[in-house]
């Protein structure tokens, strides 16, 4: 077993795939990391911007999460529909340019790329920065830290999507488990005190109340903030294709499981921290810690289980850009079946996963850690555009596709439905892109129609090549002629015999190219009379021509290459085939011992050569 | 013209030779830098010795100095000697490969090799040290400064031989007009009064008298010290071949002027500083000065005439590592002539020189220049061991020559002089590695016989080649055999019917060769039958044969190598052309788009294949 087996696991062959679909409990790891872990910091992103408030803070968060949670119910009925409607793999870009046009389709295809790769940035830097805020000495390190994950990540997801959901199974159960121990702990203790729990522990002084005043635009801003909780929504509806049959069916369970532990995560940490009241801390603050964290200590103390509870969120942080991994290259094959990207995205790999997605991503997500240095504040602005961008798109495409279902039950509901997520979804990329434009979020919204123009002109590369080689006519035998062959030759050895050899089997006409520079003092003449003349008149064959050209710069290449177009010109509709010996050495360091003409010449002629150019390799092996 | 032509010059036929040929003028400043500028270096390295014995140092220099220049001579008659035996360019390379036999031969180019590169590396330190004396701020920047020169010394030299003289001749004359107005007016002054001169401005303390006692060790050290005076004395009988006619006459008087100019400048500064009563300084001391400096200081005083000698010095020390690049390319391409070294250096470039000489010892002096920080200290150890091996090993072979020469007269006095000098250098040779073994001299020991090692392996590589290559028959016309053509095809277009199209040609058995995945729904087959098959059955010619390959793993390339193989193998005997239509692109970036598996194959199929595998290109230009 070699190395490369060992750590991507062995080829699978095509007709394995059926072993590597998933069913729902890998499903929920691979799919719903990331929508999961952003229970972790929704509410929290939610009451920081409350702060101002102080104590009174805590009294809006639950009508805040309350709407955030109807707009999710909303989405997720939407995406059910559309799991239901596009059984192999609907994400927004599908939906939205079978429904809304090509231009939609890109729209949301950039949005979604762009914001897959901040997923994996935000999520393994975000799980980092949680673990250098737990040990302060490997903060140097951080940007290491994360390309390190990074690395983890794409092998194991190179192993193909079996092994990661396997993977990760644990680490997501415990997540849930923890947080779901926590909610009810809580809410029995709060019950059992009548409504006022007292915490287990004291919490840290309230910060101090400057502003009474509670401004609509804060209000938004805090929504907005709480929306971040939403991204990853859509990752099931992209990945149709991982699961068994009845693919769609295991789908929507996996679907409606996620969104329902999503909100009684959500639902849970806030009505605790309304009851308990607790107020998210300034990050800037000395001794800050998570909200998270503080209704932990609250609940349970800072006992064993306030440890597990903390070191399973770390993890299950770290591994949500898993989500990106298992999408990104579904969603880059969806567009590169489309000519959109290139054709590299279709193939699968020795797993049967399409590993240039994977590539891809991992290249992208090192080059954005390392711009950002791997903070993950810098990169929170720039993110969750995308998201809301394609579920908007996603939602209007849904729209568009209920009324053309003319004969569908229930359309008019439905289209009701998507229709107010659509509405609710474009206001909220609306608020979340204004309310972040300054801070980075212009970033995205200038790296999106850059992508469009690529993508566009990637797929008019495409068109061109398919339309300039498309044969729709049977093969033409017509005008099947010698080609004119031309053979360098510096002098008489084994390897130019070789190649006259081979010459003579091709065509009749043969040039053998010999340039003379100044420099040595004998051409070839005399060998090509005794060597090569003679015997091709006794065996009565047509003489080859020897053609010497002066090199009075002693260049040999230039001197040839303009010898071989001037030839092709001369003869209009006549192939054209040069033969170039060349020697092949047993160890890659004798290469430094030869000339590297040959090579040059082979790149010459496909550069400025021309379609009736052909260019024959004679090796030589040492 | 181009920028290349305007930084290198434009490129000159090989007719215009006799143009670049230099006179004695462009001679002295091309090979005689380097000895020259020993005058500013060579009576203080010796001095520097005598330290310890205070004021009574000066009373021995003249005794040490004088045999200096008595061998100096020595060597001088010798190389005079093989100048005129060897016009054709006479290094001790060549004389000692020539006389002694391969074995010593090599020992002096690798000896050499090492010495030029050396050479150039002291050369430019040297000069940048001196800069940045003069200017302690340049110091940080001393490695960028000695790559800036080396660069422009790279270019200069790459514009030709006669354009390198003419930059060099006005500082070359300049330092050698300063020092010898030094010496002309300091030895009036002497003699005016009357032996005991009054220098004009106050010298430095005298150093403290530590020890009395002189050592015959001491004594030699300050000899083997100072004969670093002595290296680039054989530049001039290496580059010979760059004089115009009467070549070896016009070499000889280079020489001669040189060493002349060097023996008057060499005793000049010995008698001044005995006369004058100046003693080396320790260079580690504060306020420390060079001897050349106190002289000038003691003859003129500080005024512009000091700062004209000291800039003229400056400036010839870093121009002296000219004399590398005058040389190591002619080295190079002598021993590349006996096959000891890739055969690029033979070539000449553009400007008629063997630039890929300049190439080599540029990226070597840049690397030394580089590992030693380009501090001159850490340098001089390694040094002066190189020449002087190659100078007993010159003299050594002139001996065997004189003894040839059974009809030549006065061959016993040649002999006599040469074996002196062989002598003399021998021992000069044990005590310079001796006296400086531990402090560097053991990296040149170490270097010479790895070099040696390299270029006996290139000498085998190139006779096994040569062995192999060597066609002393006429051309075997016999089993001319069609070849077993092999074209893999992904599906039906013009690529692909281009490529069928040639196969016709070449051959009547064509095996067209699809891999099939099971990721894709259709084969090749009904477009085969109906475009491919259904024509050529109608022009009545050879059905080409369909081979399909199922790939369980999705892999394309390894089916086709393995196919390949196999059927050369069942085939012995038989040529297999495989064709391989290659798609070429307008813009690189467009690569990207398209699968480099041609590519891929290409160099597969050259490292894995055989002598009887061709691998025929099929350009499709977008």
């Amino acid at each position: 077993m070699s190395i490369r087996d060992r750590v991507l696991g062995k080829p699978l062959a095509t007709s394995e795939e059926r072993g590597e679909q998933i069913g729902v409990a890998a499903g929920i790891p691979i799919f719903g990391l990331d929508a999961l872990t952003s229970a972790a910091y929704g509410p929290e992103a939610a009451l920081s911007l409350l702060i101002p408030l102080g104590m009174l803070g805590t009294t809006y968060i639950l009508p805040i999460i309350t709407s955030i949670l109807i707009l999710l119910v909303i989405v997720f009925f939407s995406y059910r529909q559309t799991i239901a409607a596009y059984p192999n793999g609907g994400g927004s870009y599908t939906v939205a340019s079978e429904n809304l046009g090509e231009g939609a389709g890109l729209l949301a295809a950039a949005a979604l790329m762009i914001d897959y790769i901040l997923t994996a940035a935000v999520g393994i830097s975000a799980g980092v920065t949680a673990l250098t805020s737990a040990v302060p000495s490997l903060q140097p390190h951080t940007l290491a830290f994360c390309l390190l994950i990074l690395a983890i990540l794409a092998v194991v997801n190179l192993r193909g999507v079996k092994d990661t959901g396997a993977a990760f199974i644990l680490p997501t159960f415990l997540f849930i488990g923890t947080l779901l121990i926590l909610i009810g702990v809580g809410a029995y203790k709060t019950f059992a005190a009548g409504g006022h729990p007292v915490p287990v522990e004291a919490m840290p002084p309230a910060l101090p109340q400057t502003v009474k005043f509670l401004g609509l635009w804060l209000l938004l801003k805090a929504f907005s903030s709480g929306c971040a909780a939403m991204t990853g929504v859509e990752a099931v509806s992209n990945g149709v294709m991982a699961f068994g049959e009845p693919r769609a069916k295991k789908a929507q369970v996996t679907l409606t499981v996620i969104i329902a532990i999503l909100i009684v995560l959500l639902y849970g940490t806030a009505w605790l921290s309304k009851h308990y009241g607790i107020m998210a801390m300034n990050p800037d603050a000395t001794g800050y810690q998570s909200l998270l964290s503080l209704l932990v200590t609250a609940v349970f103390g800072r006992g064993w289980f306030y440890f597990l509870t903390m070191g399973s969120v770390l993890l299950a942080l770290a591994l949500s850009a898993n989500t990106a991994f298992a999408d990104f290259p579904r969603l880059t094959r969806a567009i590169a079946m489309q000519d959109y990207l290139p054709h590299v995205f279709i193939l699968r790999g020795r797993r049967l996963l399409f590993s240039h997605g994977v590539y891809a991503l991992t290249v992208f997500t090192a080059i954005i850690l390392i711009l950002f240095g791997g903070v993950t504040d810098r990169l929170i602005p720039l993110y969750a555009i995308g998201a809301f961008l394609a579920f908007t798109l996603s939602q209007a495409g849904m729209v568009v596709h209920w009324n053309k279902q003319e004969a569908h039950q229930g359309r008019a509901w439905h289209m009701f439905v998507n229709g107010i997520g659509a509405v609710a979804t474009g206001i909220t990329t609306c608020i979340v892109l204004a309310s972040k434009f300054m801070s980075g979020a212009w970033v995205t919204a200038l790296l999106i129609p850059c992508l469009i123009l690529l993508m566009h002109s990637i797929k008019r590369h495409y068109s061109r090549v398919h339309n300039e080689m498309r044969e729709m006519t049977p093969l033409n035998l017509s005008n099947l002629e010698q080609p004119l062959v031309v053979i360098p030759m510096a002098g008489w050895n084994k390897i130019s015999e070789k190649a006259l050899r081979f010459g003579l089997l091709l065509s009749k006409e043969i040039k053998v190219v010999h340039v003379h520079s100044e420099d040595e003092s004998h051409g070839i003449e005399e060998e090509w009379e005794q060597r090569v003349l003679v015997p091709i008149r006794e065996q009565g064959m047509t003489d080859p021509e020897l053609v010497t050209i002066p090199s009075n710069f002693r260049f040999i290449i230039s001197p040839l290459m303009d010898y071989i177009l001037a030839l092709e010109e001369e003869h209009p509709g006549r192939k054209v085939a040069v033969l170039l010996p060349e020697l092949v050495v047993k160890h890659w360091w004798e290469n430094a011992l030869h000339n590297q003409r040959v090579q040059l010449l082979k790149l010459l002629l496909l550069v400025r050569g021309s379609q009736r150019i052909v260019v024959v390799n004679i090796p030589w092996y040492l």
